[in-house]
């Protein structure tokens, strides 16, 4: 096993700015549009070794290697390095924080140029067509042109899914992990939960809760930590599969050998759940949460078959050749099932797309995939590596 | 189809008091027990016909029939009522509000006699077998000896199992719907979660946010309205399955062709959701939401099973012969799935006790047993044909 990526930065981009600004999927404008990335590896020569690494709803840029200080690394680590699938050795991997996002990348916790103070709920609406906008802004600074891949999981793989759709010729190979083509009644009504959460916390006080919303001289207002941690706990349980949950805790009692009978947190379940609550606002903001789940909850890629058709046939006759799928599900997973995972691959099929799609085993629930399991490693390098094998050989 | 039980009332009874208090599994003592109940139906002479029926976490007396003005029935009417299986032209049912609940039963919105003020979190904590014991002093104020059968779904389920195994004789038969014998850390953490809602809801006040619990002249405290409201948003959806959501709401948008894009309600399960958390709100108690399902959290009836042995043995020696179970559960039901029931059975069935499992079809989830299927009435009714033929031939 090798040491992986070592130490790292995240860095910033401006990438919209008033002469160039963002117009998003609503029309609207936005002037000012700062990302924040990381990049592993090198770029090679003829540029044709590029990975775009798109993160789930509370990810950021800082996927792999270790910040100056820190004891744990980037979120999807296990996967990028020298020698892992996203091997460094052979590609530049890129990893940025979303639109909307709260860890660097301009979001409803920004300044509105406006207004000279934090956006809050006055932020545009999104669709994941115009995270994909940013990113591909960014990697137009980088000078990163046709990739070989994009990799996500979960609000990533939405990502990947959209860009291959909309941009022929942009993607060698699309890899789509744990996603969903379109939310079920089920999925939206556990985002909706979570948003009440955040909203029905007094201390939201419509999404304007950053310290400089308030006048000069007045103090500080408090954040709606109650409601983000509830909004983070009942997600959280949604990641996790019922049986890794029996296994990790069963009923066992927190810090006692007998239950104490009482409203406090007893069992070890509920002292994990507060644990992920706290220690998720203490990194995360509110606004982007409900940003993003709303995100999720509107994205429908196959509303207009005859468009996908159009634009699959339009990348088949790309100098590139057609964009590949490789559409993971991992079998535990209720939240974005391996239903979801078929109909995507149904869906990009029916449009002619070369899809591989594989259900994989694993114990951990949604969050499989950002567990190592080698049979999900291994199918991610081997379809990289044949991207990388049959655009050497082109 | 008969029109019902037709009008109804519920009646209270003191059934302990400082001269028979109610000692409870902790040991604390409550020298002043009310319980709300209804009855439908006539008790034989013989007194062979009852048929006590437990609800679950939300559930209270009012079974069947109608309150007068009412325009719904009680919760179990399309189970309860002439022809019906719970017929009530040949059984005598008796359903009342358990213990801690807040439907007229003494529970924590209850005055507590040594302050004179509601109990709120002062309630003592309670185990299912003291909800059971509420129930046995209510049928011994009846006039009921040994029941026909008692019957519950869900936390109602787990009465009836306790029960059964801690009164052996009292009960011919055992009716378990939709229940479980020891909770899940999925089932605990959804729980928990709806906990936190509730009790970091700034207006929970520690549990004392009744008007009585404040000193005249002061204003009537706010309750935690928005807390009780997302936990019953967060317990419904565990109550419905993925596929009856997805019939019933599917991705459909609420009041509008077009989607809103914004954080307002605006897919329809969202806003049955809402009205669902919002109604419940003006009928429940926060504090009895606590207590209810921390006493589903705690119970494990299975702990010792040589006590279980003993019991099922000493039921089976009685003039009535052993308790004969019915233990259901439904192929949709997430929340206690089938798995749940299966353990029940073989718990029940190791323990050398008469045992009939089966897992019914039904859409609606863990609610199922709420709903007139046909086949789950058609055994239900079955059972206790053959319950009442055997008791008459014996």
């Amino acid at each position: 096993m090798s040491d992986g990526v070592g130490q790292v930065q995240t860095r910033t981009l401006l990438v919209y700015d008033e002469q160039r600004p963002l117009v998003l999927e609503s029309g609207v404008r936005l002037t000012h549009v700062e990302v924040a990335y990381e990049t592993y590896g090198e770029l090679d020569e003829d540029g044709a070794n590029a990975v775009f690494v798109c993160h789930a709803l509370s990810g950021d840029a800082h996927a792999a290697g270790y910040h100056d200080g820190d004891r744990r690394p980037g979120w999807w680590d296990n996967l990028i390095g020298p020698g892992r699938p996203l091997d460094t050795d052979r590609f530049f991997v890129v990893c940025a924080n979303v639109l909307g996002g709260c860890k660097g990348t301009t979001g409803p916790s920004s300044t509105d140029p406006a207004t000279g103070r934090p956006y809050g709920l006055r932020f545009p609406q999104l669709a994941v067509r115009d995270l994909v906008e940013t990113h591909r802004a960014l990697l137009r600074e980088l000078g990163v042109g046709r990739l070989l891949a994009a990799v996500g999981g979960s609000l990533g793989g939405m990502q990947v899914l959209q860009w291959s759709i909309d941009h022929p010729g942009e993607l060698g190979g699309a890899v789509v992990v744990a996603a969903s083509g379109r939310l079920s009644a089920q999925n939206i009504a556990f985002s909706a939960v979570a948003r009440e959460a955040i909203m029905r916390d007094p201390d939201f006080n419509g999404g304007d809760y950053y310290p400089a919303s308030v006048a000069d001289g007045e103090p500080a207002p408090r954040r709606p930590d109650r409601g983000l941690a509830l909004a983070r706990m009942i997600g959280h349980i949604t990641y996790l599969s019922e049986e890794s949950m029996r296994q990790k805790f069963g009923r066992r009692i927190q810090d006692a050998v007998e239950p104490r009978y009482g409203f406090d947190v007893d069992f070890e379940v509920e002292s994990y759940l507060a644990h992920q609550g706290q220690s998720f606002v203490e990194r995360f903001d509110a606004n982007t949460y409900l940003y993003m789940t709303r995100v999720m909850d509107y994205f429908d890629p196959f509303a207009d078959p005859a468009y996908v058709q159009r634009q699959v046939s339009a990348a088949a006759e790309t100098a590139g050749g057609p964009t590949r799928y490789l559409v993971l599900s991992f079998d535990s997973d209720w939240r974005f099932s391996t239903e979801h995972a078929r109909e995507i691959a149904d869906e990009l099929r029916g449009a002619g797309a070369p899809v591989t799609f594989r259900e994989l085993s694993a114990p951990h629930g949604h969050d499989s995939f950002l567990f190592p399991i080698p049979e999900y490693h291994r199918t991610v390098a081997g379809f990289l590596d044949q991207l990388k094998a049959a655009r050497v050989a082109a």
